[in-house]
């Protein structure tokens, strides 16, 4: 029988979806599960982009063009440049998803050995896109202690070799949340001019910024255009993940020559989808102001009621519907397989996703948890008072929780 | 400024796209372009999958699981096993057209370096896909003169290295419509269990056979089940080609394992896709029983003409919807670049795509385009009446054609 690549038996498996089996049986169970592992939001789908899938009006469902409609990049022009990225459709390709945006970005610019410097935690399947293209992931860690902040421009300079071509960051970040300041975005343009780096930014969470925040691209810093990659999708803009429509936008002329020689191979991206992203541009305001404010509530209470458990701590993000939360447990992946297989609290339990999978170094991670609040408040807090009395009766609990903080 | 990867900068453009710009000038000049370059069939969608997409009934548009749903799976199972394909829903993973599935199906089994064997001329992408791997495709020639059919056993022995990992075909075969025969396959069998090689098999133009021959899968041979990675779309079965919905299918569960990983990195294909996918499956036969007659009319109109022509040699091939032909020309690509930009019959003129770039060794296919059958009959009519006035006076034209087919 011929065996399967080493490239196969190498590739990681992805963290998130790993304990989905303990939560399957844990429902056959009888038991109600709160999923707060995934990054699928119970929000609906604007009603404009669903009638604009029901609207379709054509005989032949033909492939597009590679880099997309000229009229979907149109509408993205016209939504980027409010964010004054000033673009022009050129500087666009349409992709599928996200993910199909990062591994393009990928191997447009970087070769098998090069090096990409991500603050770590980071969103897990960047290392599966990493290994495809044989790329090696550097990370620097953001703690805890900082909220999770962008690591010291100190700590970038100790990791950077002959081989280092692009740092990838995450704004706001999945999975912690974090929400960089323009003093960190300056700090990275320095690094990226300095060094001659790509910056790559995944822009998902785009929207979902807190407290009036404001969100900085690192296409907003005048004289860094060259050195940008942003990877974007409407998947969580819209709530819309199963579109798996998003793109690259560079104002790289090489970069986006080199990216589109790769969306040429894969032929196009979707073209229903491309018509309800046209639609999706023309959202009005107020469904993001009321999804800005269910997310704000759920953050409140999914921040409050963590800090208030014995031995939890959980900053409290800028952005994204994620946090990574430390808990006082011997190993967070145990705990939340125990969680699911072995605990229930009236008949319920939650399934979290451990932080160690966001880690290169997994025992960086070994006592987090990300959380996402993507239940409805009601939904969120009978799954804290779960988890609040599930670490109560944990055997693998920690007493002294408050010296990890201290010792982190 | 960061510069782009090797990997980017030698990356294979399309060379079905290349000449895209000539026949946009062309119609900026006022010429009726006959596009016989593409695999875009004019032929309608099913009515029945176009109402799906319309009577989509969800609030939220979301992941779905990476494999693809439960429900489209079956239907695809369903839709398999009348060509007795003998799957469960656990041999199919859901991808985003049949780009994706020889993508994955490359990384899971292949690593860097790895060769695997392809009867030329193929299908441009899969130098691309191939490219992204760093897989080494070794071609094994297939000539005109035997209708492009599959090389003799001894040709593939010849090329067959310790590094030697698959074999892949296209069947029935895009670009020159061959249609493999029991014969064939049988040998592929004996081929692929002799020195235990994966046959990849990207089945993408399945119902398009023709002249009541019958199409033979590599999972039709029995004992052959561990070595087979079976590639398909709807693109072409339904014209849904802007769907961007295909499969991977192995009963290789060592493949399967290695796939689903690569599947999971990206999270899941278009979920409205799925659901269309399932309408897909239930389209009448007389929907087909149309198609294939009016393709069959149009292989007619095209391979009788083009014969017609001095010095032209097309084969009647057994499925598909496309010729590879040669033309009494000094180079196809000189050629159709020339009829585009320096010709007009009547203001009309014709796009092909030169063969060359179906091949390795792009010498083999100097003389040679290949033609989609993709537009009704008249259309097509007119357009062979452009390339047969063309021909007459197109200055880099052979005259002593016949040669070339006793020397090729």
């Amino acid at each position: 029988m011929p065996q399967i690549s080493k490239k196969g038996f190498d590739m990681p498996a992805s963290p998130i979806r790993k304990l989905s089996a303990f939560a399957e049986k844990a429902k056959l169970e009888g038991k109600k599960v709160y999923h707060l592992n995934i990054g699928q939001p119970d929000i609906e789908t604007p009603a404009n982009v669903i009638a604009a899938i029901k609207n379709v009006d054509f005989k032949i469902w033909a492939y597009t063009s590679s880099e997309g409609t000229i009229a979907y990049r149109n509408k993205l022009v016209s939504y980027y440049n409010k964010f004054d990225y000033n673009l022009t459709v050129n500087d666009i390709i349409v992709t599928t998803g996200g993910s199909e945006a990062i591994n393009i970005a990928m191997m447009a610019c970087l070769d098998a050995g090069d090096e990409i410097i991500i603050p770590e935690p980071f969103y897990a399947n960047y290392n599966g896109f990493a290994h495809q293209s044989n790329v090696v992931i550097v990370p620097v860690m953001s703690v805890i202690e900082n909220d999770f902040g962008l690591p010291p421009v100190s700590d970038f300079k100790k990791l950077i070799t002959t081989k280092t071509r692009a740092i990838f960051i995450c704004n706001p970040n999945n999975p912690t949340g974090y929400l960089y300041s323009m003093q960190e975005m300056q700090d990275l343009k320095v690094l990226a001019l300095k060094y001659d780096l790509f910056i790559f930014c995944d822009e998902a969470y785009r929207e979902f910024c807190y407290d009036g925040k404001t969100f900085i691209s690192p296409l907003n810093l005048p004289g860094l255009e060259e050195n940008v990659v942003i990877i974007d999708t409407i998947s969580k803009r819209y709530s819309a993940c199963g579109a798996r429509l998003g793109c690259l936008i560079t104002k790289n002329k090489s970069v986006m020559a080199s990216a589109l020689k790769f969306a040429q191979t894969r032929l196009s991206a979707g073209m229903v989808e491309q018509i309800a992203g046209e639609a999706a541009v023309d959202t009005p305001d107020s469904y993001f102001t009321n999804v800005i404010n269910e997310y704000t509530l759920r953050r409140k209470i999914l921040v409050d009621s963590l800090n208030a458990i014995e031995g939890v701590i959980c900053p409290n993000p800028g952005g994204a519907f994620y946090v990574v939360a430390q808990l006082p447990v011997d190993d967070a992946e145990k705990f939340c397989q125990w969680i699911l297989e072995d605990f229930n609290y009236e008949n319920q339990t939650v399934m979290m996703a451990p932080a160690a999978g966001f880690y290169s170094n997994h025992e960086a991670g070994k006592q987090q948890v990300r959380l996402a609040y993507v239940l409805n408040a009601n939904d969120l807090t009978k799954a804290i008072e779960c988890l609040k009395q599930a670490l109560l009766v944990y055997p693998g609990k920690l007493i002294k929780t408050k010296k990890i903080r201290i010792l982190a």
